[in-house]
Parts: C-alpha cells; structure tokens; sequence
C-alpha cells in the first residue's frame, strides 16, 4: 500500500488529523524515568501506547536523537519499529542534496528506518529531491513557508511578485503528484496559509507550529478550508504531565486536539 | 583553537586548500576488501593514511554513511577519530531546522562526532543557522550557490534584481564574523563566484563541484582570485584505483589536485 493510502485508512479509522511529535529528550522526560539515552524508548513507546488509536501519524524529529549520537539512533528505530503498521510515519529530517547523495539520505530513511514520508528542504532544486520521490509508494513533505521567524528571511522574498515560496510549491509540483508530493507549511501563518490553498488546494499538508510555537488553531482549520492536512503538536502532547500520569495526560491532550482539529 | 586558525595552520603547514571528500559507499570499494560496512572504515582510514600530508580539510558526506543505519554511523565516527587532530573537519550534512531543532543538530555534529564545521542550508533563516553559530570556536558554511543543475531551480530566482544566493550572503554576513562564517559555492559557476568574491572577497568559501561534477579548476581560480578557499574533491581521488594500489594512486591524485589549486 503506497503511504498516502496509509495516511488516508489511518485518517479514517482514527478519525484524525492529528501527529504527534516525539520531540524527545533527556532533561525533559517524567521525573519517573532516569535521565538515560534508553528512557526515550521507553517514553517514547508509552507516549505511543497511549496516543496510537488517536493520531492519524507520529512525526520523528530526527535531531532529538542524533544530539545523543549511536545510541540516540538505536531509540530512533526502536521507536519507529514500535509505531503500529497502519500509522503514517514522517521523518522529519529536513534533508535535501546533489542527486547521489539525496539518493542515499532516502534509503537511510526510507530503507533503513522505514519511514512512510520524509521533510525536505527545496534550496538545492528538483535533482536534489527527486531520489526521494523515486520511492514511488512514499511521501514528500517539501518546504514552503516553515513556522519559525527565520522564515520571513528568505523565503518571503519576491520574484515576479511572487514570493519564493510560492515558486517552490508551483515549480515543484510539476515534479510528481499529489499522492507522493505535499508541503509543511508553518500554522504560524494563516493569511499565507489561505493564499496557499488556492493554488494547491488538494495537496496534503503538514502543518507544525501549533502551541509552543503560537499558531491558532481556528485560524488555521479556516485558511486551511477542506484541503487534506496533517497538524503536528508536539511538546503540549508528550509533556503535557511530568508525573506518573504522563501518559494518560498525553492521551488526553491528544484527544482534546484532536477533538479541536476535527471542531467537534 | 578556534577551527578558523585550525584551518589557517593546516593550509600553510601542508601548503594546501585541498579537501578530499569521503564520500564512500561499499560498492564501490577496491576489489581487495569485502563489501561490508566494516570496510569503509578500513578503507578511510588507509585513505586518510595516504593523504593527510597533502590535505588541508577532509568533509565527511553524512548521508553516505546514514544510508548503512547505526553501523554506518559507527563508520562515520572511527573514520572522524581517525583523522589528525590537526586537520579541519568538515561534516558535511547541510542541516538546518527551526532553533531548538537546530541546537540538537549542533550538538551531534560539533559535541558527538567532534567536527570543526558543518554546511548548513538557509531556506528556514537566520534562527535555524544560529544554534551553530553559537559554537564560537566552530565554522558554518552556508549553502550559497550549489553545484548541481538544481541550483537553477530557486537559488537563482531574482528580488530587487539580485539573485537569491546573493541575499542570503548578503543577509546572513551579519550573523557572525569571517571567522565563523563562510558560504558553499558551486565549482560550475565560475562567472557567478567571481561576482560572489566581489561581494565577500574575504569570506571562507567551500567550492564543491570539480571533477565527476564537471567544474573546470582555472576557471574556479581565477573567478576566486585570491579569496580564503577549500577546493573539495572526492570521486577522483578516493576511487583513483580500484585495485590493490588504491591508496598510493589516492596519494597521487592528491598530490596533483594540490599542485593544481596551488598553480605549481
């Protein structure tokens, strides 16, 4: 089954547009757990236990377990080896380079830890994406309009009018479908947000900046209007309690978002 | 010792702005060793052996390494433990995710596997490259204009009539000073990193793209004028010979590529 399918039975059956992000690291595990490499799993498999009939997909931020090296990696797969088959997985990795190398960033992460979909950065153009859509039964999730200030650095400059991210979501969806090819657009920009679902109204977007990050959820569902989306939360979820509770308040907070995602 | 001065030290000691890129995949390893994972670490070391009297820097390509998991990634780190202390290591990962994602890069590259620097990308903007530059003894090189066909795609999209390769010099040489900074430019520019040395004629900047990728040497040297650079060059050395003469031809290889980027 190709990854977008994936995406569209989980959506279904958990009734979801939720993902969350495990965002794990040491210093802010539950005060049960001892401050080792090893506890992320083991966190990171309650978090999943508690949220995985909840969420539509978890998304792995690569960089909180590389900070802790081979051991970090080891709980990166763990973790992903413990994600229920039928949950969508993005790695969000934020990779992109010249053709042979993007080529063997994809079988790291489509290949060696299984992800479903990846984050790519579009600075480097089409061959530096392209090894990523050539797993054809995987997803692309390119950057256009990212959550954090920095993004009003470059990617709001304007050629012909337009702004630079808009050229990389035109230019780069002639490169493949809908069903392989999405965008992470920041919930930190709703306006642009809007703006983006004319021009691509049906391509799946994954939305992260929610909480932490300031992005209005109403304003966000608004300006999104019935377009596919995926909408990240990540620290309000899996810190939601540092006690003993942690997980069930987890799985609370994940069913409040979610609830709020779907305005039920 | 800041990796700026490293890199100074190392360029006059060994009379040499040769970088050799060990960019190694198992399959095309010399015939005498097994194809393994095992034997890339083998095998870069006799690299390293062959060379580190003619390099100034070696740049370790992360994603040819994270295609083999955890045990590439052992690779990766021997291979950096093997490399003299006092040789400018550059990870070449091109990271680059919002601040606090960003730090936890940092920190694998610069804390876990000890590397003097790291290219990064600077779609996402000043508070995605900041968290290395706050590690004041390292060295980040931004990607600027890139050496593959995809560099068409939105480097070069124009605000104000000015390519965007030149906002983000622009824009990002005030993040920190030439001793912590510098930028990748293509060697299949010539005409463009000429104008890039007008610009920044005193920035370090890493030219990638000779050889395989087709960029001519004079052409690079005389657009560079007499900027600080690293030339990179990795195929054509380190798969000079597929036979048991594999680390003498590196050695020769080398040894020309010195003498070529030195007009001696």
């Amino acid at each position: 089954m190709s990854a977008y399918r994936k995406f569209l039975e989980i959506r279904e059956k958990n009734n979801s547009i939720l993902c969350v992000g495990l965002d794990t690291s040491i210093d802010k595990l539950p005060a049960l757990f001892s401050p080792t490499v090893d506890s992320m799993l083991a966190f990171n498999k309650e978090i999943i236990d508690a949220t995985k009939g909840i969420v539509c997909a978890y998304k792995i931020n690569f960089a909180f377990y590389e900070q802790y090296g081979i051991k970090g990696m080891e709980v990166l797969k763990g973790t992903i080896s413990h994600i229920p088959a039928d949950i969508f997985v993005i790695a969000d990795a934020k990779r992109g380079d010249i053709g042979n190398t993007s080529k063997a960033y994809a079988k790291s992460v489509f290949e060696y830890f299984g992800a479903d979909s990846i984050t790519a950065n579009p600075y480097m153009g089409r061959d530096s994406v392209e090894p990523f859509l050539d797993y054809a039964d995987k997803f692309v999730f390119l950057l256009a309009l990212t959550s954090n200030p920095g993004s009003n650095d470059f990617q709001r400059l304007e050629d012909g009018g337009k702004p630079i991210y808009h050229h990389v979501i035109s230019k780069s969806s002639e490169w493949a479908g809908t069903e392989q090819l999405g965008y992470v657009c920041g919930a930190t920009h709703p306006a642009e947000l809007a703006d983006i679902r004319k021009i691509i109204p049906n391509h799946l977007l994954l939305i992260p900046g929610i909480g932490a990050q300031g992005g209005d959820v109403e304003a966000v569902l608004d300006a999104n209007s019935a377009g596919p989306a995926i909408i990240n939360s990540s620290r309000a979820i899996i810190y939601a309690s540092g006690g003993t509770d942690f997980a069930e308040k987890a799985m609370q907070a994940a069913e409040e978002s979610r609830a709020k995602f779907n305005r039920q």
